[in-house]
């Protein structure tokens, strides 16, 4: 029983992951074919083996500038600045955006001992400053939520010195959300974000 | 970006495990120290190369007999019958039984397409059968959710025909638990089961 537990105890280790769902995932690894296990070890490894941070956005990638950093068609001018590397799959999932994005790995979160010099902030500075054309509008695109928000604040006081035009994503009632449903935080912004129709 | 989609890809095959949990694993699993990783492969590999059912209990062992059933000084003449290896663990830790247990690996759940077959059914008949000393009770400890209860319910029919005591764990208010906190069902099985005081 000594491995089982071994191996409990290392899903344990897995963020967000408590002891009864480590339990199942270690089930599953166990009664599942031979495969099973064997191809998440080797997407673990490969992952690991193969990915690194863009030297331009730092989103992962399999090579030194990304897709999208690299592709000649993407507005050099308008930064997405994003938390994670997920959030950028999202975006070009909405096949609205033609810019280019800056991933902070992260939200400032000093309850998680998250403090702005763990995030890629130096970085989004470092290429403010060199980047030709020069970026003419910065998208802060963080969660909205309390370290999303603190996040967004402070890059937009950071930014001031940039004279760059910073922007911050709507936040408002969402496709699909039912009125009454929503929490009054949400209600409030969609009433103050409010634009006039035609 | 491929392999850290497949990443999030192979994780999110994991039981109870979504979009977003696989995406928070997959990071965390980039961004640790190599030996963290590494570690979890190990992990996987040491439990699916070592372990076994053993051959009475079919809990999972490293040896053909596992340390319960092994144990000359347990009661070989009263059997547990639990729904998963963790279940052995937490009734060991309460030390307070002194028997043999029995691993089905399953509650009947036909929606889930788990059949009676498909637990180790037969694997407890023929024990109940071979076994001497012969076994004079068997607890039904498997959950007490509809699977658990089903199960329970399926075996107390069969071991009809063997004569044998069965007996089903008490069900009533737990430790600590709070009784204007407690659902109606669980009130209601306190007192149905209520004893008397002396």
């Amino acid at each position: 029983m000594k491995s089982f537990q071994k191996l409990i105890g290392g899903l344990k280790r897995l963020p967000g992951i408590g002891p009864k769902q480590a339990e199942r995932m270690a089930l599953f690894l166990l009664r599942s074919p031979q495969g099973e296990a064997e191809n998440l070890i080797s997407a673990i490894r490969e992952a690991r083996n193969s990915l690194r941070p863009c030297r331009d956005c730092l989103d992962f990638t399999e090579v030194e500038f990304c897709k999208i950093c690299s592709n000649p068609e993407r507005d050099k001018t308008i930064l997405c600045i994003v938390e994670e590397p997920q959030d950028v799959v999202a975006f070009e999932r909405a096949r609205s955006y033609r810019g280019l994005y800056h991933v902070l790995h992260g939200a400032i979160s000093p309850l998680d001992g998250k403090l702005p010099r763990d995030l890629k902030i130096e970085e989004l500075l470092v290429r403010l400053r060199r980047t030709s054309p020069r970026v003419l509008e910065v998208i802060l695109a963080t969660d909205h939520d309390t370290e999303g928000e603190a996040t967004a604040m402070y890059l937009t006081r950071l930014l001031k010195e940039f004279g760059v035009k910073t922007t911050r994503i709507a936040h408002g009632v969402p496709l699909g959300g039912d009125l009454d449903y929503l929490d009054e935080r949400t209600l409030s912004e969609a009433l103050l974000g409010r634009r006039e129709v035609e």
